[in-house]
């Protein structure tokens, strides 16, 4: 036997974890009970699946590509599965897994024509841009590979730098049979992936993601777009890649806050609807802060199942996709409270989920150990549980106030209710327990 | 009965025309048979329809929904038809007639949410946005309606003119639920549909096209998109409005070279693929030309039927859709050669024409008289039949080398083959004949 994946991590009293391959395959459920009785109200539960009434298949799972480490390498944590997304025709691969970037045959089966463009930036390039070329173009003489290294920042996430990528296509003479390939965390991800739906109308696109943000969020799902200096995401396209690989090798690099900024939406996609997920993450969150490449792998997958499941049956963000905005409304106000690139989305969110939290308590929702348990693994992610001083009861309310959740007035948001794993997308809720909330949070 | 809509027409002997309601209603046929054996070459002829092994169903039917010009009213002209677009469940109707600006229920149905942004140009916004707005607006006062008036000119169809409409849209704090109006010509349906495409990644979309050129073809199909410094619409989307609205009064103010470039976009679908309409239109162009209404009305009715026809066979132009480019190779090569803007698409798209039926007789593969009717249609719209005298055969090749159409070094073209309306998109033929095409069209 291979040493095990975890035996570094055995020791730590806290954790009795698995390792990726071991742990019994599942599926969430997914309830929609109250969904066609009130519009404004989606439920899901972590009780019996009655997935009947819904028309998409879920069919995120995981399958091992490579069973064991192959014979003679060093590594015995390399681990990989495959996520599929069901989207009909549109249909894709996520493949995760350490070491990926040193399997060339998984990213050029899904390179269309014989002319690729990476897009990353000045980040990222120094430390993968050679490794992914050659990854694209090993054994494959017929493969041509040009690169667009963008600056590095959300600042840049506009239409200014979106049209060099599209410079370089067209200086390129790149047609219709190219393929655009997105190296770099969400900001080069939803660049380069509107970038790929607009060029000739829409061309082959492949996503690298390599932070963690990118891996269990922003490649799936097919949001592409960039920032109007009025907003974020104003302008984009729902489009969908080839595949995603995901080597979670190249976690090694990312400074340990992204890293952290990631892990708030894995513990997300926990309470909303994984509670099993969720107590696997109490038990493993030193391994993940320790970038174990098989507890990583892990938590990607089960991110990615998770996220997947939710957009087959809502890949346009009719309902049941909201839900995966947990936290984010007052994580939103935070970010703009505090201007942006100050808190990373994932700190803010991570404040957010308290407060949400917080709110389903004050509502009688949920059990009060859950408020706990959710403190402890922020805490121990070194996430923040609170807002910054500057936030104010009246800055909340401002920019929640044009949240595009609000409909007729009214704001929707997404609350925790039943039993850990379960949550509801409502406007349903009693007011006097939102501005409980902010106040217990803010000074003024 | 109602005054005849030709009535001031009969009298010319070249018209035995029958009006947009009289003609018996009719399908083109498709013809597949040899797509299959060999990918390069689609047939299209006006042999019976063997439309069993194409999945998508043809659709574009008309129906007439005014009988007659209500009671009351001065005109006797007004003639409605509605061609339908069949695209699963992004079908649309495209409603065609005389005085449909003054129906605001034809608008109305199809407008999303409350706040509408009708884009146009400095040209169009004099003549039709108060018309437009009434339209919109009349017996409901719960709709508000903004507008942005672009420059006007093809070289306006670029990143920064589409700012603008981001900019007009996020200032006023459009929500998804709003629904954007092009009102205008190609150059704004374009730019139009690619902001609708793009904005909050995609809201509701109408198209008034007052162009005939849009009328019988931009507006229908999906294309939408701006130009690149260095290549026309290379930046886009395909993205299928809510509806399109034809109102053929709105041709009044159109100019007459203008009028004459829309001409030959209705020619081309005769001879590709429909004998019968390209007989009317022998019969017809003087009323075309004069701009009466009926005949407006049915000649646009049958382009847009022949489009959408080829359009719901082939959205994403795999090779069908290829055809509606008979001429445009040669046409494209002129409007580079003598600088965009000089020549009219239209007017290159005749002269290319002419130079596609040249060659297809010299390969043998029509009839004499085909290119005898095709300069008498031209040369009565006023359309030139022959190139620039700056074209010489050396721009002509630079330009066709690096045609879309090109694969694998091949240059495929659109050239007639059988009887009047039937066409192939090939690159098996004779170099020869396409040399001597070229020679015999330039002076060197
Ligand atoms: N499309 C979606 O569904 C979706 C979902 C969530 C977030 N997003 C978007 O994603 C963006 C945030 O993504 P992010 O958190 O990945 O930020 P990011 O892309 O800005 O990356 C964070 C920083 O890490 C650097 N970096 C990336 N990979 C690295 C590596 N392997 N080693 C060292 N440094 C590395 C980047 O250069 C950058 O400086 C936002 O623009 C957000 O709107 C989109
Ligand atoms: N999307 C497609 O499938 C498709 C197909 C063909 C052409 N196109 C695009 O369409 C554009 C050409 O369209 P076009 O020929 O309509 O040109 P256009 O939009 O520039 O209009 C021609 C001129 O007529 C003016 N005009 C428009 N309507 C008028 C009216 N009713 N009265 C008086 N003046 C009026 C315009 O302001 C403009 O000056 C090109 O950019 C081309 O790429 C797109
Ligand atoms: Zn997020
Ligand atoms: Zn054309």
């Amino acid at each position: 036997m291979a040493a095990s994946p975890f035996s570094s991590i055995r020791s730590t009293p806290k954790i009795s974890a698995p390792a990726a391959l071991v742990v019994p395959r599942r599926r969430s459920s997914v309830d929609l009970r109250s969904a066609s009785a009130n519009p404004l109200r989606v439920q899901i539960g972590g009780a019996a699946a009655r997935t009947s009434r819904i028309r998409a298949r879920i069919a995120a799972s995981a399958t091992p590509v490579m069973e064991e480490a192959a014979a003679g390498k060093e590594s015995g944590s390399r681990v990989s599965t495959v996520v599929n997304v069901d989207l009909g025709n549109r249909s894709y691969p996520i493949y995760i897994g350490s070491s990926l970037l040193d399997e060339p045959d998984l990213l050029q089966r899904h390179v269309h024509g014989k002319r690729v463009l990476v897009v990353t930036n000045t980040t990222i390039a120094p430390l993968y841009l050679e490794k992914v070329t050659e990854a694209l173009t090993h054994g494959n003489s017929n493969i041509s590979v040009e690169s667009v290294i963008l600056p590095d920042g959300e600042k840049y996430k506009n239409m200014e730098t979106l049209m060099k990528v599209f410079d370089k296509a067209v200086e390129s003479r790149l047609d219709r049979r190219c393929t655009f390939v997105a190296l770099g965390g969400g900001v080069i991800g939803d660049m380069c992936g509107f970038a790929a739906a607009a060029f000739l109308r829409g061309v082959n696109f492949i996503q690298i993601p390599t932070t963690l943000m990118a891996q269990v969020d922003s490649s799936v799902g097919g949001k592409t777009g960039i920032n109007h200096p009025l907003g974020k995401n104003l302008i984009g396209a729902f489009y969908q890649p080839q595949c995603v690989l995901v080597d979670t090798d190249t976690l090694n690099t990312l400074p340990d806050r992204e890293l952290a900024s990631g892990i708030a939406e894995v513990v997300k996609y926990g309470l909303i609807r994984d509670a099993a997920f969720f107590e696997w993450q109490e038990k493993n969150m030193q391994a993940l802060l320790a970038r174990d490449p098989s507890a990583l792998a892990y938590a990607i997958k089960r991110s990615c199942e998770n996220k997947a499941e939710v957009v087959s049956l809502d890949e346009k963000e009719s309902g049941l996709r909201a839900t995966l905005n947990l936290g984010h409304t007052f994580g939103h106000a935070i970010e703009t409270g505090v201007g942006y690139g100050q808190w990373l989305h994932g700190e803010a969110v991570a404040a957010g989920m308290v407060m949400a939290v917080d709110m389903s308590r004050r509502l009688g929702w949920i059990d009060d150990t859950i408020m706990n348990r959710v403190l402890n693994i922020l805490q121990h992610a070194k996430l923040p549980i609170v807002p910054p001083e500057t936030m104010t009861v009246e800055k909340f309310k401002n920019t929640m106030a044009v949240d595009k959740k609000v409909a007729d007035g009214l704001l929707r948001l997404i609350l925790l209710k039943g039993p850990l794993g379960s949550c509801v997308f409502t406007g349903d809720y009693d007011r006097k327990a939102l501005d409980e909330t902010l106040h217990a949070f803010c000074k003024n």
